[in-house]
């Protein structure tokens, strides 16, 4: 049991709502686009190549995803490349943008079984417009005492965070389905955090190594946080 | 003279730094790279129609930017965009994600002399991470007491920012550019606004009507600003 707790923070891509499947859907069409020009397993190498090249200029989000599909098509095709399937990679970024939003199961009970008990802090990356997008689509809004959307989730932009909402460390706890996002940066500040896999995750979110500290927890779904609360 | 200030806002883009003129220089070139497809004229009312099309959806930024002008040099060309063109404008983009930060004249002096009398805010809009970048290069950071970056400057934006910083309209000034974005929204919750034109505006960001409140000022240089407080 965790006591002297105040605020906890919740990633919201994969933790609160739908979001890895749609990048996936938009590579899978994108693969089918450039069938004529080289095999899947090439194309994905030479995107997640170019899109961790481009990580530092384009930060996180949908739109820095569809600028990194339209140069991997450009340096696959090379000059072969059809006009035709530039226009069809705009569309598809246009879509991924338009997908509504789908909730995770158990986020609205578990939310709703934390508020006012706790402040309860939304901290997620990627396109600022984007995800007060989702976050309005939600419905989760009034839940949420503070919203930050950070361009990287480091230990700094966590460390600001803290401040800001003027919170001790052992004092908040972090909520996410990112080891390399949600977990590691609070876990070394001196918070708690708890992992909840999501089925499907990001190659550069994943990390290798086995995460060992008093102060972590996993957990099989979002209720299962309840247990862990006095 | 303006009595009961505390905090002051400014706007970071083409109030702080050079900004549309990069805009204008990427434009350029991508016109001379559509030469053969159409001319200057025409081009152009095509991207501005784009842009304000994408604009709900992408928002603001090099990144919205960039992708506007992928789908317009699409649209001018059809079947004949050649690839090399997409690859050209791609590097245009990281180009201007990469432009050293130009801090305007008297910049430095101002923020210097009003520091430490009142609150400084910095409320901009775009990439979350481009502006963060841009913000960390400038050498003024410091200076600034919070940062606000918002996915667009509305009335309802800036009412979120006051009650976030604990301000009354009345105690709040707001200085920037850009009439729709820097002095509309602030001057209809009752705060002060100064309008520092700068020699280059987009279209979009331009009003008709002339403003009329009490609280409207303009300025011909942001050192002016010093003569408007006690």
């Amino acid at each position: 049991m965790i006591e002297g707790l105040k605020k906890i923070g919740f990633d919201a891509d994969d933790t609160l709502w739908v979001n890895e499947v749609f990048f996936r859907e938009t590579e899978q069409l994108f693969y089918e686009l450039m069938a004529d020009f080289s095999d899947k397993e090439t194309i994905a190498a030479e995107l997640y190549r170019t899109e961790i090249n481009n990580m530092a200029l384009y930060g996180y989000g949908v739109k820095a995803f569809i600028l990194s599909v339209i140069e991997t098509a450009h340096k696959v095709a090379g000059g072969r490349l059809p006009a035709s399937v530039v226009g069809e990679i705009v569309e598809l970024g246009k879509k991924q943008l338009l997908q509504p939003v789908e909730l995770l199961e158990e986020v609205e009970e578990t939310l709703n079984a934390l508020v006012g008990r706790y402040e309860l802090i939304l901290v997620t990356k990627g396109d600022l417009l984007d995800q007060e997008r989702k976050l309005a689509s939600s419905g989760l809004e009034h839940l949420f005492h503070h919203v930050e959307i950070m361009s990287d989730k480091t230990e700094r932009e966590y460390g600001k965070l803290l401040r800001h909402i003027d919170v001790l460390p052992e004092e908040f706890m972090m909520i996410g389905n990112s080891l390399r996002s949600d977990i590691l940066p609070p876990l070394a500040l001196g918070s708690y955090a708890v992992h909840v896999p999501y089925h499907m995750t990001w190659e550069h979110e994943r990390v290798e190594e086995p995460v060992v500290n008093s102060r972590f927890y996993t957990a099989d779904s979002l209720w299962d946080i309840i247990g862990l609360l006095p």
